[in-house]
């Protein structure tokens, strides 16, 4: 159960609840989702590109629900069945992903432990590899971003679902919908 | 200097430049810090508190930009000359701050650290000492959204002036205006 008292809380799991329970900070919080994960003319990155970055992020935070809605929303987007972001959990130098896009998980890796920890090393790397200023701005907020969601859900002791037929609906609907007009008490059904 | 190449960089530092290159993400950043920061009508934690609460946790992920605007935040509301920050900053239990503040910035340092390390314990005790449901999402919601912004500054490499007065005039121009409206080329003065 969560830290605090959120209504149709067995309907609304992960950070669902927490926007039912606070809807005038969930509005900036799935536009800034939206601006970062859904716009296309963002830099060179696909859309799958940024949700396995975001992933990814969840995933080193040990983030059970965001690691798999974003994990879904990723195999969505790229259509492969959620092959890559498996193999980038195992290893992100051996998945089978662009050199460019390993380069930037591994900027993402260093945000999450701390701003600090990103190299000049890490970003000479991604650039070399064809990362443009706006795919480096992008990674570095995305993966910040994630650091700032998994804490939000896992702060407030949300329960994540443990069934991945709720995850894979919740790629499908990102992919269809974005996040920029979620409305959470539209999945309440009981 | 920074990791991307930022216009007006020697005048716009911190996250000031980032805001400047990325508009349409510092848009949905901007309400959310105005929303958790400034709206008055959110629990019982003063406009001070939350700016301590900000701040703490970016001395805790040693964000010097960061830590330094938010310190000068909190200083403007209480009007303390920033007592309240620097005591937090040596020993929370020992701060000439209310109890219920104290329980609030062991569970925000708690969600610095990583979700999963807030305790039913730290929430049983915020809860005795008077916080309610709303105080403990806006403390940890603060707390995981400066681990968002802390990243971003410090993981662009983003300069931070040295000079107090700097972030002095920061804390006033926040407790004047908010965050909503903050556009930061009107900072530009060459």
């Amino acid at each position: 159960m969560a830290y605090i008292k959120l209504e149709n809380e067995e309907y609304l799991p992960g950070i669902r609840g927490l926007m039912a329970f606070s809807p005038d900070t969930s509005k900036p919080m799935n536009l800034l989702a939206d601006t970062l994960l859904c716009r296309p003319e963002r830099g060179t990155l696909s859309k799958g590109d940024r949700e396995l970055i975001g992933a990814y992020t969840s995933y080193l935070n040990d983030c059970h629900f965001c690691q798999n809605v974003h994990g879904a929303a990723a195999s969505c987007q790229f259509e492969d069945g959620g092959t890559a972001f498996s193999q980038v959990k195992k290893n992100v130098d051996q998945a089978e992903i662009p050199d460019k896009l390993k380069a930037l998980l591994h900027i993402a890796a260093a945000v999450q432990k701390g701003g600090k920890n990103v190299s000049q090393d890490q970003i000479d790397l991604a650039r070399s590899l064809g990362s443009t200023d706006n795919d480096i701005h992008d990674t570095v907020l995305i993966a910040a971003a994630f650091c700032m969601f998994n804490r939000y859900v896992d702060g407030l002791n949300t329960w994540a679902p443990q069934n991945q037929e709720a995850y894979d609906e919740s790629g499908e609907r990102i992919k269809r919908d974005g996040y920029a007009n979620f409305d959470p008490k539209k999945l309440i059904k009981k």
